[in-house]
């Protein structure tokens, strides 16, 4: 039975590619997918997210607009990584589907409460503003979710400053709220993300699809890979996202290790850290755990063969 | 044309004072009543508003439960000052209204936007976590209300620690984020209500308007002013909430300065501290004020105004 | 008998004034001078309290330099009230006697060990740097000292943020330090200094003293003057730290209240704030105070009588 | 030539063993041996680094007392992994050299001052206070020494809080002033420490040489190894303090990576963090370092050599 997911992302380059992976793998069942400031301005991402549902052939899934901008802070975007629009270089369509009236917020208190509970697994891969809006505003779904798998936040690694990563620290305290919840969390991190690279014979997979969609993909990477050279000099660059919706899709692309986790807020060089103890083995109520070595052959196997599942997209 | 409300509280002694005196005077029109942590629990405070409504003959407002817990911190309540029910004192009532089925940020969003723009005025006496969320779910109640006129914290004065309010240090995130929109704010804090004693004489004032609702508040005073002295060493209790709907009746029951104000989330002695800068003028975007001076006769009068225009209540 | 004191300035306009009036008072016999980075580098501050020496007629007392920079933070000076010199205004003659050849700190530490236990008063009008690694390397100098009566914070008032003030703030790990120690301590802050304004009057008096160190006093506060009118707004200058000085020579001149005190090391909006806890009377151990309100009339004729003493010196 | 090193301890088990290696060694002219409250009392470290320079023979090294607390924080100290004494299983013979009676922080200025620029190095093994201290005291020395190397902290591993070593965390302000003078500075932190195992072959090493100081090393190991195994779960005891001597000795004992470090002072769970950012090659000016992998052999070898050159010794 696939697994029930609501997609909270703010497309952006990767989160594009995590649209498409969750929508292509039949192990995965889209519920909704919700939109948060990040990459880009609210805005910016929503319409990006629409413009990918497009690409991808999604019609019949509810897309809502969450959070414009975090919790305290004033907003943070990313354009040295997605650009102007936040998903630069290859020409966006035009939505070819109207958002959900609803805030993102109800969009995934609605879903979460009007499924079973324990089948609903919450996937974001943004700030964590709308998660955090929700559970604060329908504390019920704490219980409710089956687990909450996130790309965000790192042990030992930081992009944003020197130990924390973007998604966290652009709203550090919807972190905190979401991380100290008691649902069983996964934060899929840096640590991880940096091994999920679009190295060129990945490129290669992805462009030999042939399909509209994979030329996307394609286009979309090659931007990536400029950005993330130049903005953080890697040769390849980190497909952050998809990530974590590959971790829902198969436990075994990467392991993971169950360690308390905490947020730190106040720090002066540390704000937005992801704090990791692995000084002593995790107690027995601790529900949180960090994904730490991907199998990228199988990873990027799963990306591609969404691709490939997805096929031509009648435009 | 009188003031229209939106009152959101955690009833509480004063609370129930601030319901009674907001629907007791004729210059304000109760749009209606939402409800958050503080004094005690949501479950609580949510019952005794209802409470009060029925001793204050309340019966076409509509009434809705918030945030069971605040953004970030875990939940505290004050039972030294409101004891066990959070309005320990008289025999509450069996509620005779329903609450709204709607969530407290969705009634406060939904009554400032299907009212004219500049006519809602937000009147929060408890910690402000309902107002942050719903001007972060709907940001644009930050340009339609008319302004926010709130009890609690205080620019020279302390009560949950030397230099913080309890309203605000309970959910300081929350107040960070009412006190940074663009609205016009005003903090009638403890510097001014630490003024607002009900002395003796007022005391014998509300006895002497001799209905069930004056003699349900002679016994919340009664309990109020034991809270007080065994825990904070007043003589006479101060009495908070409706001094925030004092002023909305009447700019003349107290003085206020216009002056730049934040909210400290990272001190260890300081934090939820409302820091008011006084060193110069306030700039000319500057939209805070604070309250400074009470006219205690002209306060009182009108709280037991309110009392005698509601007279006797059917139970 | 006299007060012994050892005066840790960094002079600085009040400073010297500070400084004037323990040399001429006669209820206070001037132990030994020391210099630490604050209103200018420490380089100048020292120049500045030797040339001071010279113009009040010094020449038994001990002078050291001590701290060139604050214990975790970067160097402030504040050029803006006290001009590139650090006492801009008059002549500053060149200084007529030698640096102890010790380091501050040490000549504080020989100084206390080498008195009976409860005779010397440390008064600090300047970054608390010096005192702070006294205490440190030298424990016993706590329970030895009789008192520290400083010049610096403020309970309800600040300068250099809305509530914090130059010497705590430019040093606030060392305040904490000797805010923390157990001697009793009397903080002398801004609530009471911004009392001491040398109006129109005082101004007109100091000039009728009529001899050198007088004119010298009265180029001071001609720049000081204009300093505070155009950085801060005043009317007339405050001329903090001889205030800490008056107190020591005469407990009238001002009134006092033991409260605990503490110093915020982490607030983003309350750095360095002296934290006052006023809800209580103070319990027993408290052995800290702030100054309240000044005798303005008494505190100017303790500094026109120490002009009139110093009398003409010869240059 | 050998190495001129003062060494800043607590002993303390490993520091002990540190200096043992740094008399033993013939590449180490040991100038002064200072001690730091720590893993035990001042008094007690004090008295722990007499009684071991008793039992390594050493009779001709100033030895002096230095602070008996941390800058800001109050005392804590490690009895969990120290015992009692800081230095608990062997019998601990009465000194028989006295205290140099200069204060620690004086013997390294003076020490540092009267040799050749950059011909000094300073090895602190626990927490920086004194040289913290010394270098706010003096701060020529930071252009004088050659560089300190020192043992604490960590740059992905803590051990008093999840991320924060025991040296930095009882004294984080003093470790912010070393961490940013501009002397060459290598951490030599937990993420190498803990490389460092006294594993069965290395005491079987030890307990071979014979002689009275390697029984005593051996007694120091057996305490030690109940305590870690005990209190943090280790095998076999991680041996600190003698890493950053080794460093000094043979630059091969271990690898070292230049980046930069800050020490986090305001965090909720991140005090006293040693922050590496690795993010990008370090920038010219960068002046410090971390080490990170051990030569594990290599550098018990130069233990056991030390212990076989001190041979027996003369109670």
């Amino acid at each position: 039975m696939p697994q029930k997911i609501i997609l909270d992302c703010d497309p952006g380059h990767d989160d594009a590619i995590a649209l498409l992976l969750a929508h292509g793998n039949p192990e995965i069942e889209l519920l909704a997918v919700t939109t948060v400031m990040g990459n880009q301005t609210l805005e910016k991402v929503t319409r990006n997210a629409l413009s990918v549902a497009r690409v991808a052939g999604i019609t019949d899934v509810p897309f809502a607009a969450g959070c414009a901008r975090p919790l305290v802070r004033t907003v943070e975007t990313a354009p040295d990584i997605h650009g102007e629009s936040g998903l630069d270089g290859p020409v966006l369509p035009e939505p070819a589907i109207e958002l959900d009236s609803r805030h993102a917020v109800d969009l995934i208190i609605d879903t979460v409460m009007s499924h079973e509970p324990g089948t609903v697994t919450l996937v974001p891969t943004g700030a964590l503003t709308n998660i955090a809006l929700a559970v604060r505003k329908e504390p019920r779904i704490a219980q409710r979710v089956k687990e909450v798998v996130l790309m965000g936040g790192g042990y030992h690694t930081g992009n944003w400053s020197a130990v924390a990563e973007f998604n966290i620290i652009i709203d550090p305290e919807a972190a905190h709220i979401v991380f100290h919840e008691k649902w069983p969390l996964t934060m899929v991190g840096l640590d991880l993300t940096h091994q999920a690279l679009a190295t060129d014979d990945v490129v290669q997979r992805i462009a030999a699809v042939g399909t509209a969609p994979a030329t996307f993909v394609g286009e979309l990477l090659e931007f990536f890979r400029t950005s993330y050279r130049d903005a953080q000099g890697f040769a390849a660059p980190p497909v952050h996202d998809p990530c974590a919706v590959a971790l829902v899709i198969d436990p075994k692309v990467m392991t993971t290790r169950r360690v308390p986790l905490d947020v730190e807020l106040t720090g002066t060089k540390t704000l937005g850290m992801t704090v990791a103890d692995f000084r002593a083995p995790a107690p027995a109520d601790c529900t949180t755990s960090v994904a730490m070595d991907l199998d990228h052959e199988r990873f990027w196997d799963l990306v591609i063969d969404a691709l490939e599942r997805i096929g031509e997209v009648q435009a």
